[in-house]
């Protein structure tokens, strides 16, 4: 048993969960790495945290195996210690795809991952939270969210009904569990992230150009980031934010389109849907 | 006095206002066109609505003038006949300005037609609205808006706040006047419209190769637009919309960015904000 | 075969799914209505629709199971016509519950039927629909859908993360399929609507006394809520909704709380989060 | 001339203004704090931050007066410092007012607090920020809104109007000024706080009771709210968050209606919006 509370991290590769498992560890937590594949990856990640002092431990998880969530939540609670704030790290993108080019199969495992997950997590580690806030320190659920939980572009069928369900389970979660004590946090991570296991695989080839291309503070820095969750588990229960966004300062945020004014006027950009509001403009 | 119920247009040129004034007397009303200049278009418009078969009548006004809207509307009740319904439709959309481009009076006046001037308006129609609609025909007050009134592009600075207000003030006027028989909808235009008078005026001898760009089907006819309009204001109490969007079918809304799967992937489009938000991902 | 175009509706109970069929075999289309059980109230519908001059057929559909919704469609292409509308109108209402008692199975089921179904849908119906909007009458796909799809009140859990899953999935169909000819319209239906197959079973003995609460005007009539499905169905190509709310008059939009100044005065409703805003108030 | 970067506090009472003041101090800031009126409440709040070993000095002023906020800002660049980073945190709530009982001029004053006040504080201090922010430390807006700037409640005319004029022109400073090197933050104050000089003044003889049916946790702690305040100052610019929400645990979100499934069930309550989309509901 750790003498120290858990912070659980579904979905701990070398970009966001990797991070975020570091800032807790150095903040005096024990760091439970959970994550699908590469098992030479997740020991290098534990390493280096117990290197810099911090404690932590891994594991291999299928988190849309039937299950295992379930399993991996008893098993730290028996033998590791209490879990008292956790990350939903995992993601569903798998690229712009055609609806005829996505599949049943993919569809719903999308949803297994972005958003079943989730509510398979909170209901396992829940439970035990509420009783130990009644009178210890608050719980946390920190999840990591993409901007496709606020508007659907095209391409992303899988991908952002499955952060859609993610982002108002959470609001749900909140709405019952906030008053009882546990803290959840919808994170909307509203740019490309400097994170190799995954948007680096996804590019394949094309991620150095890319990286390249973002320049400097053009690329979230995973540790950057983990700072600000972080902070977002520290706030008093008087005191607790639901949802934050966040984004490189020279990335558009997706509520913008491009901001040059010349594309705009000639591709009669929203910036222009003004005038067309009345016949009677100004001067 | 005339028999018919009347319909109010503030802000009548030949684009939206026009089309739905022409269509609510259509409908059986007498439609009153207000308009701040171009007498002759005025006329040339409330002699359309004639010619068709309709009655109408149309007025000069400058709705920044302190006292000219609440004229208008006494002037109304008591010479033509009770309002029955109303459209704000002036626009306050000047282009995309620099900040340090857009002095104070410009702010202002956004402020004052796209905003104050609907909140006089409401502040002169609803109380002899509310009285009519104990025993009678309930009232409606349609608010055109723009992509503006729900995010702030770069250089809309005087729009966005302007429209921003329009929008919230119209949730605030529906959650008091709605149970008492008054219909507020609130109604975003997030599309180019075919109106010489507003954004052909501001594109000016762009305004050919826009339409031409646009191509069939590309731009929003206010004919039909002034349907909608018209469905709206037809709703039973029972069964009210608040909020609507519209545009055309080949228009991005101003949610999505380019749906260019090539150009996310080139340019980082949030579609691939996703893989960032987890290391784990899809087979 | 019909000699008219088909408009098929997925969940057709007495409320809105009979009425929208209803009001499209009144407008010239052949109704298909597919409901999960019921057979005796499915052909009273049918009756109903025949009786008024139109033209309708129905048929029982577990649109949970793995296959119906493709089948159907393939044998109403094949036996009946060419669809060239459709309405998605199956809930996943069940009421409010606890995590706790929220199985794996109903939040699973909740997911399949407010947002699997109608990504299945969308698969099965599109590519003819496509083919046919390059130079026929565009295509349509309205659904139904609930205050859930906005936000996440406590006890919705599995309705809520299944319906933003479906807000969000028409957000990317509408991204991909509007330039291509087809009109996707997710309507939010937020109030009580009177439909005694849905709502009623729900509250079952309560439902009496609930529709006396309501009073005149206080729920949403189906046909009243149809005849705005019919009007999105007409809107043509230049000028499209996406998204549309409604509710009765007197009933309060999901945004707002309590209207009472004295209850936001005594609950710090947070119609008074403002003083909070700034050490200077007005005067 | 200080030593120290500039922080600047627009509306610097004893609630979030002197908070985040006395917490940019601590962190090495000079505090400029600015209020209406209180003399003797300005020096104290002062005195507390030297007290404690900050640097800090106060000043009165009329934001809503023409030219007021220029000349401090051109005051404080000239005899202190450059201002490196500043709060805008003037309040408009007037409490719930019905149409009638709000006058075209406390409409007019809310937006000269509420919306144009932080148009001419960023008109005036912005220029010499981007200037700075080329080879320097990033400047840094920090924004103070309230519920009011997403939703309209009944009798928040002015308020609304004015808190989403706010939002609006927040997101378009945001879209001008980020890339280059400005970060413009704008927080959702979603709930009560522990502000004698607003909420407590607004309240009167109210207060008392009004704070102990908050009772423990149930009011915003300002201390804890002026942290996240700072942090978001701290972010680097490759992570800056645009928008973030802020409430007591066991507050209602304002997006959430009354919880209590009781109520809910026989008040219709969104919660039961869900069954009145479909005729097909679950098992």
């Amino acid at each position: 048993m750790s003498s120290k509370p858990v912070f659980l991290v579904i979905g701990a590769g070398a970009g966001i969960g990797g991070h975020v498992a570091a800032r807790f560890a150095a903040g005096g937590y024990h760091a439970v790495l959970a994550r699908r594949s590469d098992e030479a990856g997740l020991a290098r990640l534990v390493g280096q945290i117990e290197d810099a002092g911090g404690s932590a431990s891994g594991t291999l998880l299928n988190a849309a195996e039937d299950g295992a969530i379930e399993e991996l939540v008893e098993r730290i609670e028996r033998d590791i210690g209490p879990i008292e704030g956790a990350l939903y790290n995992l993601g569903a993108q798998i690229g712009n795809r055609a609806l005829e080019d996505t599949p049943h199969r993919t569809f719903e495992l999308g949803w297994r991952l972005g958003c079943f997950g989730l509510y398979r997590l909170a209901h396992a580690i829940f439970p035990s939270m509420v009783e130990r806030a009644k009178d210890g320190p608050h719980g946390t659920l920190l999840v990591t969210s993409a901007t496709a939980a606020v508007r659907g572009n095209a391409g992303q069928h899988s991908h952002a009904a499955a952060m859609a369900g993610r982002r108002m389970l959470c609001q749900t979660l909140n709405a019952e569990f906030a008053p009882k004590g546990i803290h959840v946090a919808h994170i909307v991570v509203d740019g490309a992230v400097n994170s190799p296991d995954t948007l680096g695989k996804l590019l394949g080839d094309k991620w150095e150009t890319f990286k390249s291309m973002k320049g400097e503070h053009g690329m979230i820095e995973p540790a950057a980031l983990a700072e600000t969750y972080w902070h977002l588990a520290q706030q008093p229960r008087n005191c607790w934010t639901h949802e934050i966004d966040l984004r490189p300062h020279n990335d558009v945020p997706w509520w913008n389109d491009n901001p040059n004014p010349q594309i705009d006027a000639t591709a009669g950009g929203k910036g222009f849907a003004g005038p067309e509001t009345g016949s009677s403009g100004i001067g």
